[in-house]
């Protein structure tokens, strides 16, 4: 019997994040102000401290974690990587499958990650207020966690349709000590916008992101803290790959594909960016970004420049996009409802380097209950789209009679969601296929760059 | 800096449970039956297997733990022993607080240590349906785990006031496959009598005991399961202390005191009694049993012989009882709600083994914000009644100067149990304190044995 559980002391946790823009083929596409220009780093420097900036554009490989993050690390890290052995079993299959898991930290998911290096970092130069988004609430309260660790006082923009349907993550985050607002909200412009036109409008992370930026942009002692998308949470989401190396490396295995959900993209690149240093060396490794039929950004999205936020307040990026005032049906996805995807991953996945798939809804759902009455640990919804592309990777494994190994990043449990399994269970959710007409809408609105 | 958390390869993982009767100075008083006269085993066959049934009466110190509990145990277990760096340092006490985290298990509490074994030994005696009870919920989400893992139908009587305050409890058992049953309810005698009194009756464990034991001694293929109390369930849950020795060990410390949060029993008995074995050969170790001031069993309750159940079902078992029919207040605290308390628990407290203390609700929430703020994790309402000992004792090391060792079971996270901290924040839970008269009535209610 092999193990079940491979563990990292925590001296084994990671001394320095990987940076894979060291490895890509081609430098990222700049990111480009108003005027179409690309921006500098001085630009950012009202919403984030120069320490974050500067990872932002970093082209070094490795980049030190400070001894105060990774202080923080300790109170959870290094995650276990679990063998799923029962899984197979049911299964019938002859792959091995692996996963990660990151819902052990005190939070739920893999978010106190960067949460934790970014709190750290606003500290550093003084900032004693951070504004930040959250759409199913897991990067509210990772930032809510991460602010009070470090003595930062929080404000969360919480997705209208995710506040009403998951009142206890906003608790989590008020026991952490941060104040959670439902957006739209009348606070900001951009909220207040939004409202004008749609009283009812159930939010969006592109709206709640204008509000957040909004917010530390018009405030000297706020800075804007955000969860995924971008190059240095990417980096911090590092050390879920960089752990999970070390834990195949003890046992003498290595994967075939990786996979994992992508609603931003700071869980996929997290697990699977430190495995592309292999493979920018010729390892042969597959890696899968998994995202929902309903918000189909980098399978069905256009490879253009857009706007992060709804309102355009945003830099414009080079990524995959439904058009920044895409608003997703009200699906469970919860955090993988975004119009937009991280510029890092959409490139690689342009250059035909990481493979993405969209899986729909009632599919996840199935996949995350036959996990857990396998594996035990009931999945977060998001993980559940990982989860269903694993199961029919590994049910093809049976077919053929390959043993490949397959591995996936647990972001998170589910033990905030339950309200989502329930109209499962009862029959109310449906696999929503986004209308080819409506993205074209979308995409036709798409700001015009020269 | 010494570690934050000291982790055990699954490799360390107990083989063998410690019985606590092989060093108790005096035998345990026996279970009478309704004649007053002790009950053999044989009593207990209708809704036990043999199995279980030995392991309650033996006097053997360690019992081996079948292969198929320890291959589920490796989904979660080695636990990890955590360091309270965080904490101690908000405190400014000299005192180190260490605590086992058992809300890493897949249930969110130290449930599943017993569930497991006690699913695998009825499902090695072809039984294939299993009654049980359940207060907070924690009980009820660890037996549909492992009834799921073991091929075992689950049917569990939830308190109807925890059925109501926590329907994402019902959710997480309905997802592993359990079927969830407000209790009392119309499906049995006992709940059908408690109705006709109380039709708003909001149940009690009491009464879900007597319904499931019920369900269980009147079907051939049904087999009752308990969480807490009974020798057999303290006797699973000592992997938690046996664990934590071997933690202790490898980092060179040893507790001064040890504390667990008691209702039933079990939670304080898995983390102290492995510590009994060294406390009965002369080491100086102290074992503090938590209860609330709103149900003071150990406390206030008297030694003599009850009914564990409401309705008389059960055996009768010398322990402390605020009285078989006594309800306890809608507090928070969840499974500690019981009239009783572990036999085997009464009798070290009844000796001067154990101390047995009792602490206000409003402080115990106190101090479970004070521990997520600073540790992170967000501990479960039952939990709190430790950590809230706990502190007091570090604070008194600061009046002091001494540097006791303190360690407690974090047996749960909170994450069901928002609804509670929501009612705390906003000032809607006070600190009930049983009045002596209701108590006083309650025990003149005791059964007469002789």
């Amino acid at each position: 019997m092999t193990a079940t559980r491979v563990l990292l002391d925590e001296s084994e946790i990671p001394t320095q994040w990987y940076n894979v823009v060291a490895d890509m083929p081609n430098p990222p596409a700049p990111p480009l102000g108003p005027d179409g220009k690309p921006i500098g780093p001085e630009a950012l420097a009202a919403i984030f401290p120069m320490a974050l900036i500067e990872q932002e554009v970093s082209r070094e490989r490795w980049i030190p974690i400070p001894e105060p993050v990774r202080s923080a690390y300790r109170l959870w890290r290094a995650t276990p990587l679990h063998r799923a052995h029962r899984l197979e079993q049911a299964l019938g299959t002859p792959a091995h499958i692996y996963y990660k898991y990151e819902g052990a930290s005190p939070a739920g998911s893999h978010k106190p990650n960067t949460a934790v290096a970014q709190a750290y970092y606003n500290a550093q130069v003084g900032i004693r207020r951070l504004s930040t988004e959250t759409g199913a609430g897991q990067w509210g309260s990772a930032i809510a966690l991460a602010g009070q660790l470090f003595g930062i006082e929080v404000r969360v923009y919480m997705v209208r349709v995710s506040y009403e349907q998951k009142p206890f993550r906003r608790s989590l985050m008020e026991t952490w000590g941060a104040r959670v607002i439902a957006s739209p909200s009348r606070s900001t412009n951009a909220g207040r916008a939004i409202l004008e036109r749609d009283p009812e409008s159930p939010g969006s992370l592109g709206i709640a992101i204008s509000e957040a930026v909004e917010e530390a942009a018009s405030r000297a002692d706020t800075n804007y803290s955000l969860g995924s998308v971008l190059n240095h949470v990417l980096l911090h989401q590092t050390v879920i790959g960089l752990e999970a190396k070390r834990q195949f490396e003890k046992i003498g295995e290595y994967p075939d594909a990786i996979f994992g959900c992508c609603g931003g993209g700071s869980n996929f690149a997290g697990v699977a960016f430190p495995f592309f240093a292999d493979k920018a060396a010729g390892k042969k490794v597959r890696l899968v970004a998994v995202e929902p039929t309903s918000c189909p950004t980098l399978t069905r999205g256009n490879y253009a420049y857009d706007f992060g936020d709804t309102a355009g307040l945003t830099p414009l990026m080079l990524m995959y996009t439904l058009g920044h005032d895409f608003i997703p049906s009200r699906i469970h996805a919860g955090g993988l409802r975004y119009h937009g995807d991280s510029p890092l991953v959409s490139q690689l996945v342009h250059e035909g380097l990481v493979e993405a798939i969209a899986v729909p809804q009632l599919a996840t759902f199935e996949a995350g209950v036959t996990f857990a009455r396998t594996e035990g640990i009931l999945p977060a919804p998001e993980t559940n789209h990982a989860i269903r592309a694993v199961i029919d990777e590994a049910l093809e494994c049976k077919q053929t009679g390959e043993p490949r190994v397959l591995f996936f990043n647990l972001s998170g449990h589910g033990h905030f969601d339950m309200a989502a399994y329930d109209q499962y269970f009862r029959g109310e959710l449906d696999d929503y296929e986004l209308p080819e007409q409506e993205i074209a809408a979308s995409l036709e609105r798409l700001p015009k760059t020269g």
